[in-house]
């Protein structure tokens, strides 16, 4: 079964890389995504929250899938006051049909201006 | 391949959902684990791993599963100073023939009243 | 689909096992990794990540696989202080044609001298 990997996160050196964005292996999808870069301190968790989704989306498409399809999501924001008003975010995006299962814990991400990151584990259409 | 969804976590507004309590795909069998809702800040650490224990054998059932197919558990304690109780409890409680791999982090959890969650991935049967 | 278990991680009751070092089922492999025990406080983040992707190495060679077929990589710090450096070693370490995806959070971890772990989920060759 054969890997395939999209789009590429560069290493502090860019002429190498740190990671790929996607990795597709067996029907299953593989990718983290966060806000969009460079990271805006001002941005609200509203905000943050949108523009994570908004790659969720993007990278899903990308792999041949789409927000039904997410199997598992694991959400990791920066505060745990910042709980309710991701959530709000979350539930307005969510297929209501077939959301995925879901857990969220709160800790310190790569940059002090990261309030939101999600590790999505998904199925290929 | 088709996707599985079992149970229904609610969102904020309680006529939509949050999540789905259980996603089966490819043979394999995604769910986080809590203790009892609402959480009881007066439940001891052993208390509430017992509960979430439980439950990881309840929805293992649900989805033609068991403890001795779970692959891969994710820990996650409100404090570290929790883990040796919470692995008490665990260490009783796992399959000594076929035990998952495991790992544990310590962050705040969506509740303050939560000491204890789980990230499992298993086979079904 | 049968599931493979490799290596044992003891229970506090050495007679028990508390975990697989790894689990493989339908091509995956999983599993989590630490720099060497017991963890040396004195070792630098560096010496630490060096360990513990050398256990990573040491784990997909054990299970049929390599660090070209890592699908996804989730690491903790103990500190997001330490990233720039963990970085550096994971930078120069990471397959250039072929890098999983990648999250990193800062959390508390099993012991107060650990200072980085990784759950690593991998394709078989």
């Amino acid at each position: 079964m054969d890997i395939k990997r999209i789009g590429r996160n560069p290493a502090t050196d860019p002429s190498r890389s740190r990671g790929s964005q996607i990795s597709v292996h067996n029907g299953t999808v593989y990718f983290a995504a966060t806000p969009d870069r460079p990271f805006d301190p001002g941005a609200s968790v509203t905000v943050q929250t949108q523009q994570m989704l908004k790659r969720v989306d993007e990278r899903l498409a990308l792999a041949g899938s789409d927000k039904s399809r997410i199997l598992a999501a694991h959400l990791m924001i920066s505060d745990m006051r910042h709980f309710a008003e991701m959530n709000a975010v979350w539930d307005a995006w969510v297929d209501q049909d077939s959301p995925p299962v879901r857990a969220c814990g709160a800790c310190d991400l790569g940059s002090p201006d990261l309030k939101v990151e999600v590790i999505i584990t998904a199925a290929v259409k």
